[in-house]
């Protein structure tokens, strides 16, 4: 069997299931509950975060956040996902992407001030037996600067 | 039919015709031919770039870059792929990541210098009936000075 080569629309029920997850992300994180953060994830979950940092499966996502909510994380909240964007690419499999953002956020484990004009996150979703889990999470910082000189927007 | 709550290992038949695509990406960026840098990529790619910028579609992806090229990138070498790793996450659906670093390359659109130390992409891909076609890209720059202190290596 193969994919078409396009994308589909993402049901109603996936979607509000995927919501669901992410929702329930932000509570955990603001709860600094970091098994409730990865409650959701596969067991060999990829993710790499803002600065380039690779996590590889569940226990160690789990616990490199586990170490930051003691640090610079500890008194953040994270707000609730802006211009949330699905997309079915095979059956059971949505790439989901947002912008997130933190308050709070206390200087980095390196000692430099945690400054950004939020994040732009992709997630990818399979449905298992189980439901919908995060098999892949990559964040990024959104570069206001750079943003303003976006070819794709400013073509000359 | 549900995908598995883990990813099995990919075929050595499509890891080659993954990797094939990455290097004909690499040939396409080093001869700065935008057309052919798209060519493996699905109509509705989203590509996502380590400054979080957001490209929606096979064509603004291609105008873009094709505008970077005839800037920043313009003089720009892309090195071949290091550190690729693969997941099948479901069936016809490969998560791949791999670090790349660019030489060469010219000051930014907003005039800031260009300086890294590699940049780490994540790769969705999904076997369409025309072959493996890249659903979906997020690059994220390397925070070298950050990852010194990576709570999944430090944990205190």
């Amino acid at each position: 069997m193969s994919a078409t080569s396009s994308a589909s629309a993402v049901s109603a029920e996936d979607a509000a299931a995927i919501r669901a997850i992410l929702d329930r992300q932000g509570d955990a994180w603001n709860r600094h509950d970091m098994d409730a953060f990865v409650a959701d994830t596969m067991p060999d979950v990829d993710w790499i975060n803002v600065v380039g940092m690779h996590w590889k499966g569940h226990d160690t996502v789990r616990r490199a956040h586990a170490v930051l909510h003691t640090g610079m994380f500890a008194h953040s909240r994270l707000l609730p996902p802006e211009q949330s964007e699905m997309r079915q690419i095979a059956p059971n499999v949505v790439i989901e992407t947002h912008i997130n953002r933190l308050e709070g956020v206390g200087p980095r484990p390196d000692g430099r001030p945690y400054t950004n004009d939020g994040n732009l996150i992709t997630m990818v979703f399979v449905k298992s037996r189980e439901g919908w889990r995060i098999a892949h999470a990559h964040n990024g910082h959104i570069d206001k600067l750079a943003a303003a000189h976006d070819p794709a927007k400013n073509p000359s």
